[in-house]
């Protein structure tokens, strides 16, 4: 493998592309593991110059993999290693290696683990997972039945990784970039941060920053806008981590200087993340009263490993009765003001509080759609409350969207709510 | 134009997608527009057998045009139609065609028009978007400032459009497939149907359809796995609509004589909106009391418009206190068999549906991970249990995965079991 580290080679290695699968070319799914893989890739400082589809047909592959080879250092193939007739990568990788398909036994044992863990026999299907091409180095694969591969071919690197997302994003964090990255030997660092803002629009943390998004390289800032949140991500390329290091410190104080508390977290922080962080800091307990969002807040509150010290109850409130009976909201609130309304908010937020004894309580009521809405209370109108021993606060926000949209910035306004008062 | 349209080509027309832009190969973006606008070809019948991406560099887009023009009759590019000076798009496809750029008055004042909407004057940069190959096609992009263009190219047809997603959506939906179905000529209309599938592995699904997958066009099936459910997807090609339906419904009748009520539902339907149906239909109702989902269940059933029909109350109850004095729990039980357990998870049930007085109440009691686990009880471990008015039910289940995957698949399994119940 070391032979294409010869020493007359002193540019970067590249690498290059290529995505297996017929569903891809109908447009069944979107292609995600091109874009995580190539960013995986950059931060090791590896360029990608292409990347290409093509269907589960040996003929095309061949001639994908041979264009490839005589243009880029590593080729990463990915889909076609499942146990079914049409994913044909293996043999198309065997032929063109002219090698044998062989059966691996301790693939094969793995194969029966994973299959006794789920409960099931190995079906019959699947035991064509366990034949590779002879002599071919290969990675377990931890969370599916297909291991990647990586041979030697022409020179180059091919390696083979599986496309289901969640089984190749672990095979790339976990394996294949520390693989890269030593057969790479590349000279500099590439070093990035994602600044995450919440409470703002593109627009607005556009203005407030342009001059730093037309910074040139080799420090560089990109803006990225998601649903009820924007980023910011600094990107810079250095032969010593220290400089590189100082370089996107640099650029975040000034965007710190900014934004402030519009920042909630950097790189893989979520908000409810940033939310579990403060409550343990502080030994504080939340409940959480839902009538629009209908357990999403709870949902994302609980996506946190060790929620369970801070997330004692989440009540999703629908009717009316449940938000009398057990969260003593008072019937003749929603008699005059409506189930959506400030003192509803704010009436299940104080049951919540009460009926969970947490210090901290939340509710939160609105019009989620499509239909139900009036010209007083549109569809996106959420009023969403906190109460704590100290402070009470309600807060009318309005949002745009489907219903799905609405409740997640509804959510995501609820976080950061809470969020803000630690 | 007319000229592919040669009596000689019996074949039916293919394309092929090139995406420009170097925010793409650097993962910083995900390629939203090639499956949108293959599955639109794939909808009139045009097959598309390569995509790939290049970056912005005039060498490698002319390589990538190049090659296409040799093997595709329609060659679709993406991106790099923009105002700044690393967009070279157009630069490039005039060099290929041996045309200089002129100004195009009527883009020229399309662009005007569309700043002076916005209160703003023409960008200097902008400017550039108004000179065109001499003499080539151009369609006007009706919520952009970037007109898309069409050329002939040695024999086939070369179409470029703009990259951000809602300016080529709109002009592939109203200019592009009117135009190419007009140039192609593709007497066939294309139908497809997606069949649902839960509770089965992909592999089991597999081993039943397996005749149906190596069916040959113009009818075909596709099989597609995703988190705790799988897909099979029917296409067919036909020249008479009356006989497509009849394909796809001959091979949907043998799936369903042997998948019977492993499937829950048809193309966009989900499984919590084939729940609501069925709730709906029976004028039942539903509470939900969850631990390890932790409000999962109850956003995923409250994501579907009218819901507050059927669901009444969900309440993630993640600390005992909660279980015990709200849903009725035994602290004896929670004593001698853990909070996960069948008999926890049945008296979880039968408190959601006695607090919320409603026909079927739901419990979810697991453990999530990624920490907790035990040898007698793993992470993945998960309880559901069903209690309505005529029966109990309780299952036990195991999960592998992260945390949320985890989450999801204790949700989706729960779905299923009233979805079967009812």
């Amino acid at each position: 493998m070391r032979l294409v580290l010869c020493p007359y080679i002193i540019r970067p290695m590249n690498a290059e592309i290529i995505s297996i699968g017929t569903e891809l070319l109908l447009g069944h799914i979107v292609n995600t593991n091109t874009a995580f893989i190539s960013q995986k890739l950059a931060e090791i400082g590896i360029d990608v110059y292409h990347q290409s589809v093509v269907g589960d047909n040996p003929k095309r592959i061949a001639e994908s993999i041979n264009k490839a080879a005589s243009r880029s250092d590593i080729i990463i193939t990915t889909g076609g290693l499942g146990p079914t007739v049409d994913d044909v990568t293996i043999e198309t990788i065997a032929s063109l290696l002219h090698k044998k398909l062989i059966l691996n036994k301790t693939i094969l044992k793995d194969l029966k683990d994973y299959f006794k863990l789920r409960r099931i026999k190995v079906p019959q299907e699947s035991m064509r997972q366990a034949y590779i091409p002879e002599g071919i180095k290969w990675i377990r694969n931890k969370v599916g039945s297909a291991p990647a591969l990586i041979a030697d071919y022409k020179g180059k690197v091919i390696i083979c990784l599986p496309g289901p997302p969640r089984e190749l994003n672990r095979l790339v964090e976990d394996d294949i970039i520390p693989y890269v990255k030593k057969i790479s030997g590349a000279p500099w660092v590439i070093r990035s941060r994602t600044i995450k803002i919440v409470g703002g629009a593109e627009s607005q943390v556009n203005g407030k920053v342009k001059d730093l998004l037309a910074l040139k390289p080799p420090t560089t800032v990109g803006i990225y806008a998601k649903l009820g949140e924007v980023e910011l991500k600094i990107m810079t390329k250095d032969k010593s981590a220290v400089h590189a290091a100082r370089s996107i410190a640099r650029v975040e104080n000034k965007i710190r200087a900014r934004l402030k508390d519009q920042i909630f977290g950097c790189d893989d922080e979520t908000i409810e993340g940033s939310v579990a962080r403060l409550l343990t800091g502080k030994r504080m307990t939340i409940a959480v009263a839902e009538s629009c969002t209908g357990g999403l807040v709870s949902d994302r509150l609980t996506d946190v490993p060790g929620s369970s010290k801070y997330f004692i109850m989440g009540l999703a409130a629908y009717s009316n009765d449940i938000k009398v009976n057990l969260l003593g909201v008072s019937p003749a609130a929603i008699q005059k003001y409506g189930a959506v309304s400030k003192i509803v908010a704010f009436q299940m937020a104080k049951g919540a509080r009460f009926l969970a004894c947490t210090d901290i309580g939340i509710g939160i009521t609105g019009l989620a759609g499509p239909g139900g809405g009036t010209r007083s209370k549109p569809v996106g109108l959420v009023y969403i409350a906190l109460v704590s021993g100290k402070k009470s606060i309600v807060k009318e926000c309005r949002f745009s969207g489907s219903r799905k949209e609405i409740k997640f910035q509804a959510s995501q306004a609820v976080l950061d709510l809470v969020r803000r008062q630690l």
